[in-house]
C-alpha cells in the first residue's frame, strides 16, 4: 500500500538512529571526553530533516569500567549511551529510544502520536 | 498511540538506510573499487535484523567524473549509488530507495505491504 | 631498516589524521553545530596514544555556503576545517596539519623535533 | 627539523591505518560477509595516495564466536582482522601491521626500507 504519514515519520526516525550509531561508533572515548561527544551527536543529528530532539545520556561509569588503564580510552558503542530521538513529520510526532537489552543496544520505537 | 507492526517495519527500514549511509560515506572510492564496495555494503547491511535485501547500484560514470586525476579517487557519498532496501517484519514487507533528487541523496519510503 | 623513534612518531601522527578524517567525515554539520563537532573531535582524538594536542578550526563561512537552505545542513568533510595535531613519542614531538591544497584536503607533516 | 622522506613515508602509512580502522569499525559483520568486507577494505584503502598494498585477513573463527545467535552478526573492530599495509614514497617502502596485543589491536611500524 501507499505509505502513510505515520509510516514516513517512523522511517525518518529510523534513519536518525542508524545515522547516529554508524557515524559515531568507533570514536575514541573516555569519561573525560564523553560530554563533548554527547553534545556533538545531539547537535549533528538534530541537523537532519524532521529531527526535533536528540538526547544522548552517556553512561560514564560503564565507559570508565571499559577503559584499559594502559590504553586510556575505549571506543564508543551502543552500550555506552542511552539515546532518545523525536521526529516531527506532517504534524505527527514519533519517538524511539536506544537502550541495552540483554547485552545488545536495541533501538525501539515507543510512540507515534497522531494529531488530536 | 502504540506503534503498529507497519510502523515498526518502516522504523527498521530507516535504521538500515541511516546505517548504510553513515557507515560507508567517506570511503575512498574509484571506478575500479566500486564493485567491491557495493558488495560489502550489501552483505554488511543484510546482516542487520529483519533485513531481507539490499541492492547497491554504483554510478561508475559519476564516480569517474568526480575523481581528480592527480589524486586518483574520491569519497563515497550518496550521489554515487542508487540503493534499494527491503525489510521484512512480522509478515509485512517495507521497501525504500535512496536516489538523487535535486542534488540531494533522498531516502524515500516507497511501499509497505500488509499481509494478503 | 629498523624504524627509529622519529619514524614511529610520524607513524603515530598519521594514524591520528586518518582516524579523525574517517571517523567524522559524513557527520551532518551546520554553522550552528560546528563548534560542538570541533570540540568532540579534539577531545576524542586526544584520547589516542601519544596524542598531545588536536586543534580543529571550523570554517564557518564555507559551511554556511555549502548548506542547501532547503536541507539545512551539509556533511563534514576536509574542506570545512583546518586541523593541527601534535604527537609526542619518546621525547620527540611531531606536528602535522590538514589544509586545503588545490581543492583537496591535504595532510602534511610539518615538523619532527628531536630532543635538544 | 625538516621531515625526511622516511618520516613522510611513515606518516602516510599511519594515515592509511587510521583511515582503515575508523572508516570500517562498526560495520555489521558475520562469517558469511567477512570476505566481502575484507575485499572492500583492501581496494578502498589502496586508492589512497602512495598506498601500494593492503592485506586484510579476517579471523573468521573469532567473528563466529562473537556473533550472538539471537542477533546474527557483530560489529567489525580490530580484534577481527590482521592487517598489513605497504606504502611507497619517493623510492622508500614502509610497512606496518595491525595485530592483537594483550587484547588491544595494536598498529605497529615494522620496516622502512631506504633505497639500496
Amino acid at each position: 500500500m501507499e505509505p502513510t504519514d505515520a509510516h514516513r515519520a517512523t522511517f525518518e526516525l529510523g534513519i536518525k538512529f542508524g545515522a547516529l550509531y554508524h557515524q559515531f561508533a568507533g570514536t575514541p572515548i573516555s569519561s573525560a571526553s564523553a560530554t563533548d561527544l554527547a553534545n556533538a551527536i545531539e547537535s549533528a543529528i538534530e541537523n537532519q530533516p524532521h529531527c526535533e530532539a536528540v538526547t544522548v545520556a552517556m553512561k560514564t561509569e560503564a565507559i570508565e569500567a571499559a577503559v584499559d588503564p594502559d590504553v586510556g580510552y575505549t571506543e564508543f558503542t551502543g552500550e555506552f549511551a542511552d539515546v532518545e530521538i523525536v521526529v516531527g513529520y506532517e504534524g505527527l510526532e514519533a519517538t524511539a529510544v536506544m537502550e541495552m537489552d540483554e547485552g545488545y543496544p536495541r533501538m525501539r520505537l515507543v510512540d507515534v502520536e497522531e494529531p488530536a
